[in-house]
């Protein structure tokens, strides 16, 4: 018989702690702090509760926990002296039916990843979705992960601490992600569409408009209709629109969604995570009979990641009135313009116009979103609040010095470009973090010809600079600039300068992101409140109506526009129950409102 | 009648003046102050005394000088109201024969520099042969020089004020640079063999073995068998080699020569200057019926730059055994082998090993090159004596860190190569300096793969290091090195770095440095010694021969490895001479040496 949270809660402390035993290997004290904690609302509380006894043990306590476990397919698995738990996670994944071969490059990593960081290699076997990873999948992990900082490897160790704990939490408790398994399911499904060159080597990229695209948006629309959408239909710049209809046909509706298109080499949740959390939850409702007091709109945006064309917001543009006929002569990398594009995709231009949503018919717009930063998965949060989208302001820059020889050149007479550029690199850096939540980032460096015995002549940057303010982002903007001037009187340079991008702060609206702060803090979650710091569709319709994002932990630091972006069923599981708490709570609203106004 | 120097160096004050008024555009005071100094050994004294004035007057009375200047095709060309030499200048420039197109660009040009610079444009309008320059070739360094910065450009103005001034001092004295004009003509024709794709272009680039440098090996014995050298032929390697005998058959031969191959887009003079002025010298010696007691042997280079293939000093290095029959196998560009591009030459590779030289048979080794650094045009000095070729290290690396998204990731939490590659740069530039004549330099600087929204999670650099002294050198390197740990280690980085190059310090033999200096005396010059940043094929001789270098100034700040590269015909006349100086030294020093033998 599976454990219940209220068995838990009202056991004696031994019986508590018995239960749980082994859920850190060799470690009860993580679990003796996290029961003084009790009563727990929800299993992600128990799971927050274990997670915050370790972060405040401090580094100390934290290597000894990281001691604590076993190596991989390690003289304990070959002695079977290994806890039952990891005895049973490490023969899932095979580790005891190794090749000698394999068995020996086991060894290998293991011995290289103790010597590099003195402790041992942990990786939760199974992987996100509660399957076993293959003994390939570990193994390329392993070498991936010998190369990370020791204080990045010392955090990802207890992050996959913290997720073997979570997986034999769920054993113990029979409790499984089911719409977290379905959304993983679901991820995986779409991201078997991806461009040619890409597809052929297991790479995600899928952008506007390909076969691939296409074959996402009929997916999207198949899927929708079978989770019971009133209606479906895939718009004139390709969005995918799915509607449930509320109790009421003339209610109003909740606008959500997010972009299906992918970067170049791309991860599978950016973006899509937006549109496949809301579906998951109407198809709840519609299994369970249930219509609500407003109708649900899920557009799964054609367009926001400006690979193709120049057109980054293209999807979600559209319906705040945003397109200009003159991007239809932009071309792609093989010439095939966006007019052409569309025709052959079977778009029809002028309908375009009419995509425009009419503020008066929504309530307002919401997005689930994975986080793409490392802030969420440092502080073992799986869901955070975004407070902001950032303003952000891009610029394209050149300094032009004297190419010169570098033998021949005295350190005094050089007018060397590039040393400018690591000046003004170094002062963004100091500048951004003294405002604590700017950001800003010299990401494209080069001296273009440039040789190893020739004074750089010239070197082009560019600047990317972001802060939850637009006032905050411009006074950065303008102290940056300032002090390149100043940079470039002083080594008698010149420079140019060209503004690229520039995007107001779009601060969530107040109301809608307490509707959030309810919904996460009623799964028994603390409430994070952050800036976005990357741009969303969220962005656009804010111009037109109220908008509140929710973000959720991605595994690997948060990396994204990688392949590695990945985040886990039990994360997704909790991102569709705060959307679901947010469904409820806009219903308790609406009934409210609806009564108060028959009184 | 022209003047000569003794009716100069004779005259009252008040003579002199007037003989040499205009020299300086409605400038007296520098004349006047210049010819206290008198008297005079040489023109190029003379020169050099009337810059020193100009040197030490300050920047106030340079910007006087400068403004004094009438402005090109200006209001005073076109009100007939310019001093005579201006108006003369002017008028064989063609600038009187400006279109009204040209003349508004004139216009458009002058008032854009003069803004930028506050004083006109000034160029001496005879290109450095004598000749005028046309109006496409004044038209192009106007444009090229608004890019200058300020304080360069108002040096830049004074050089051309002094070339101007030299140009007319040459006038009054009847005194061309006969050995310096022929140089010219030698060098403009021997860059008119280009390889293809380059040719097209007017570009100079001439590797290893293709049909132009083959050319250029014919071009070069055949003016040496017409300057008069008894023996010529082209070697196993490829190298023009020509001797001209001593009055002694058993006596030993000075060794002197450079390279004639060039970088891709390179520059004239680059190597080619030590072969032609000691050839121009035993035309000289040959013509008036001279042997020496010591025979000449002028060697040029096949090969110095390592373009074609990774084989830099191939020409020097067989001259001292140093030719690694491995080398053989390397491929260029197109996939062709160096074994297959000699025999295609007819070169024979048996033979190589025969070229070494044998030191007992040689007095030693000098080389005349142009100084492709700025420091000799700074000081206003034509000629300056190498006291060591300086010993060089470079490295390339690679720092990795953690790409991640230039929005989401806070401050913080970024592991930014390109930020330590900055701070590493920052701190070559210190460190070097802080030697006084050490140098270094990143000139290869990329983020590979970077993205205006990600921070950089690698970055690739080179370092190139060099000292007059190899450990110099080292505590240079050391120095650097540990730096960078110091980076890495507080930024959490990993980083890769090897040694590409390691060339050990080449000082140059005292007793043959002093004869330069010597020479450069009885030119009435004043010696400045100076280390070669640059490597040169006399590091390789240094292996087996006493070897000693003279740095001949180049235009436009030093400038080299580009098309800009220049010298002007009076510059090489001092060359040239003082080839003949050093010459005439070791004459002189044989004799007694022989008289001291012969008591």
């Amino acid at each position: 018989m599976a454990l219940t949270l209220e068995q838990l809660n009202r056991a004696t402390p031994e019986q508590a702690l018995q239960w749980l035993d082994g859920l850190y290997e060799h470690s009860p004290w993580v679990l003796g702090q996290a029961l003084s904690e009790r009563p727990f609302l929800s299993l992600a509380h128990l799971r927050h509760a274990l997670a915050q006894v370790v972060r405040r043990a401090g580094a100390d306590a934290q290597r000894g926990l990281i001691r604590a476990h076993p190596e991989l397919a390690g003289p304990a698995m070959l002695a079977h002296s290994l806890s039952a738990a990891s005895a049973r996670e490490q023969t899932q994944a095979g580790l005891a039916q190794c090749s000698a071969e394999e068995l020996a490059r086991l060894r290998q990593l293991d011995a290289d990843y103790q010597a590099r960081f003195g402790f041992p290699f942990i990786l939760a076997l199974r992987g996100p979705r509660g399957s076993g990873l293959t003994r390939q999948q570990i193994l390329a992990c392993f070498a991936r992960r010998l190369d990370n900082p020791p204080d990045f490897e010392h955090a990802e160790a207890l992050r996959q601490i913290h997720r073997i704990a979570e997986l034999r939490l769920n054993d113990r408790f029979g409790a499984q992600p089911r719409l977290g398994n379905d959304l993983w399911d679901w991820h995986e499904r779409l991201a078997a569409h991806s461009d040619p060159g890409f597809a052929e080597q297991g790479q995600l990229t899928v952008t506007y408009l390909t076969d691939a695209h296409r074959a996402c948006a009929r997916t999207l629309s198949g899927w929708m209709r079978a989770c019971g959408f009133d209606e479906v239909h895939i718009d004139a710049v390709g969005n995918v629109v799915g509607r449930y209809h509320a109790s009421d046909p003339h209610a109003r509706a909740l606008l959500t969604g997010s972009h299906y298109d992918t970067v170049r080499n791309g991860g599978k949740y950016d973006g899509r995570l937006g549109i496949l959390v809301p579906m998951v939850c109407v198809r709840e409702l519609q299994r369970a009979g249930r219509r609500l007091p407003f109708g649900i709109e899920v557009v799964a945006f054609a367009e926001e990641e400006g690979q193709r064309y120049q057109t980054a917001f293209l999807g979600s543009g559209a319906l705040i009135g945003q397109f200009d006929p003159a991007w239809l002569a932009q071309q792609d990398a093989d010439g095939i313009t966006l007019r052409s594009a569309m025709q052959q995709a079977g778009l029809c231009v002028a309908d375009i116009a009419r995509l425009q949503r009419d503020p008066a018919r929504y309530l307002g717009f919401v997005e689930v979103h994975i986080e793409q930063g490392p802030v969420l998965g440092a502080l073992d949060l799986p869901l955070g609040v975004v407070s902001s989208i950032n303003g952000g302001l891009r610029l394209s820059g050149e300094i032009q010095g004297l190419a010169s020889h570098a033998g021949t050149t005295p350190m005094g007479r050089r007018r060397d470009a590039a040393l400018a550029v690591a000046e003004l690199a170094l002062y963004v850096e100091q500048r951004a973090a003294q405002d604590g939540d700017s950001v800003g980032t010299i990401g494209l460096l080069e001296v273009p010809g440039g040789s190893v015995n020739v004074v750089p002549g010239r070197c082009r940057f560019s600047l990317d600079l972001r802060a939850p303010v637009d006032a905050q982002r411009d006074a950065l903007a303008r102290d940056v600039l300032a002090q390149l001037e100043r940079i470039a009187a002083r080594r008698g340079l010149r420079y140019q300068l060209a503004e690229t991008m520039r995007v107001a702060a779009a601060p969530c609206a107040p109301a809608w992101q307490r509707r959030w702060e309810r919904a996460v803090a009623r799964l028994g979650l603390p409430v994070w409140r952050m800036p976005s710091g990357a741009g969303h569709d969220a962005m656009q319709l804010h111009a037109i109506m109220p908008q509140a994002m929710l973000f959720v932990r991605g595994e690997n630091a948060g990396i994204s526009h990688n392949p590695l972006e990945s985040t886990t069923s039990d994360d997704m599981q909790l991102a569709a129950e705060a959307f679901t708490e947010l469904l409820h709570q806009l219903a308790e609203e609406q009934a409210e409102e609806h009564t108060g106004k028959a009184v």
